[in-house]
């Protein structure tokens, strides 16, 4: 069968270059085998990762570079053995497309955690098999994508669309965690950082039922928080503020995507209580002080994404409960200015490309 | 009634002057009261914390100071209203002589996470009641020690009574996490450290059916390791060893009594991993990578001592399992001696002073 020509936004930097932008870089796409799924992309939101990639500020990234993984479109083709979906399902895919699917995480139902020869395979920059494009996976920033049907996820009836694309990533990522160290009905959560992932935690924790604590840096998002769901807003640099909400939270999610101190929000965590980082993939800023754990027998943990099974849950769960992302939605030709008013921090929640902008293309 | 006269070892030492050695000086401790039981002390442990303490490592000591607080002894007097003890009982006191009663810690069994005005009472170095000696309560160096009956602990019978007191403290502080978090049958357990709270960390978890990994700098303690149990040992500074044990464990207890790097452990633990740092009460030498953490959900944690009820559980469990800390008896006179022996990582692995020498003297 004939590769499939996809129009697609990437960058071409290498290693050496520095990244400046992205710009249109057109790729093929192996037709899908009896197992996959050609989608035709309509939205993809754009993640806080997407920005970490491209810039290489993980020190993995293979160029060229095509993000996107948080991915809403409609089936075009299903190959032979595909058993799930039909032509014409609107579907949903998130950071993975594949993993071994031998190893105790993937046989357990946590193929986010896959410890295979080469873990999982990312949407994007992620390891490719020798067949496919080259070196690596190109993401959403695309016309199209062909992925195997155990790695797609139905859009429940009743979501939006246009808005959905952010569960698939930003909602995944605060589920998995307020669901593993079950938060439930009454518990006092603090979620750090009110962005893209902040804001979809919020929802969540106070659609499980949670009294939420929103900590920010910024007096300018009190308002969106309250109207998200919060029931009290902490500034994190307010000392008084902090010292007189000691002891004070179950559980603690920070979604902050870059360096910090966690040591003040320890502080904030009753006895036996747990705070998860899920934006910061790196060292904090310091030290964590041992003291301040042991001293209330306090527990920090990290979690990365969410299986397959928790990224349908919560599609669903979003759905039941009318929980949509706030997003702006944005063409392709934006994605530029987009990237920078993210690092600025002045996007409210999430941006999500229309697909059709780049479609229109020549 | 009249003030107890109580022959002690302790320091002088002020804020400002450097710690340089304990020596006699006597004190006076109050006539118990109703609540409370006269214990003459037989043997008491020497902690690591001991050392912290003197040395004002964690700058809140207030001196004169007498430690101790790995203390076996016998009832020699009973307040009216104790009802769980007699005059002759061999007893047990270990961290803590009192706490608030009322916070929720309290209430819910954990007393070592107290959240009253002033926390829980130290044995030594604790906030003292107005109408105690002045202003911090004075440990277990000392012939004699009056405690309220709710923290007195009883010593099973079949306990060797040599050698039990440092189950009340480094048996209890490894033995409380490592039932806390469920270490069971079969689990693969790391015991970094193998000093007075490393080497019954290991006898604990192996007689709680767990595989146990002893982690250490020194390569003359395999021996040791091995024959407390240990199914395996490795060399934390053997690079390769690290490297092919990633991944391999359930749980990791530290018992490291200083700064050290933690990011080598957690990269041992398994998806899910727990690590517990008991050892250390301050910020570790360098910053956590969440990378590590997220990327397998381990979580870090620490654990302060532990209950009066797991204390009770972890000397009934040490007699039912046949278990002894590996003690060497002192005269109390030598007891610098000791402390420059244990900084100097040389003790095997526990001292315990013979109180007898110190009843002796004039």
């Amino acid at each position: 069968m004939e590769q499939l020509k996809t129009k697609a936004y990437g960058t071409k930097a290498s290693l050496i270059d520095q990244f400046s932008s992205l710009s249109r870089m057109d790729i093929e796409r192996n037709p899908p085998q009896s197992d996959e799924l050609l989608i035709d992309i309509l939205y993809c939101g754009v993640c806080h990762s997407d920005v970490h990639q491209v810039t290489n500020d993980w020190s993995n990234t293979i160029y060229p570079c095509i993000p996107g993984h948080e991915i809403v479109g409609r089936v075009v083709q299903a190959g032979t053995g595909v058993t799930k979906f039909n032509v014409g399902d609107v579907v949903g895919v998130g950071c993975m497309i594949d993993s071994c699917g031998k190893c105790s995480s993937c046989t357990g139902g946590d193929e986010q955690y896959c410890e295979g020869p080469v873990s999982w395979t990312a949407t994007y920059n992620g390891y490719m098999k020798p067949n496919g494009n080259g070196y690596n996976t190109f993401g959403g920033y695309s016309t199209n994508i062909v992925v195997k049907e155990a790695f797609v996820l139905k859009i429940p009836d009743g979501l939006d669309i246009k808005a959905a694309a952010p569960i698939l990533c930003a909602g995944v990522t605060t589920y998995s965690p307020l669901r593993h160290w079950g938060v439930k009905e009454g518990d006092k959560v603090g979620i750090v950082g009110l962005g893209g992932l902040g804001h979809m935690a919020v929802m969540l924790a106070k659609a499980m039922g949670a009294e939420v604590t929103v900590l920010t840096t910024k007096e300018e998002k009190r308002a969106a928080a309250e109207e998200l769901g919060a029931h009290k807003v902490i500034l994190s640099d307010d000392k008084e503020a902090m010292t007189q909400n000691e002891l004070s939270l179950d559980f603690i999610l920070i979604t902050i995507p870059d360096k910090f101190d966690v040591n003040p929000y320890v502080s904030l965590l009753k006895r036996n209580g747990h705070l998860v980082t899920v934006g910061l993939l790196g060292p904090y800023k310091s030290a964590t002080d041992n003291m301040e754990i042991a001293f209330h027998r306090r527990s920090m943990s990290g979690s990365l994404i969410g299986s397959i099974q928790e990224t349908q849950d919560v599609l669903d769960f979003c759905a039941q409960h009318s929980i949509l992302p706030h997003i702006e939605m944005i063409p392709i030709q934006d994605i530029n200015k987009a990237y920078k008013k993210m690092l600025d921090e002045e996007v409210r929640f999430r941006y999500v490309i229309d697909m059709q902008s780049l479609k229109d293309e020549q």
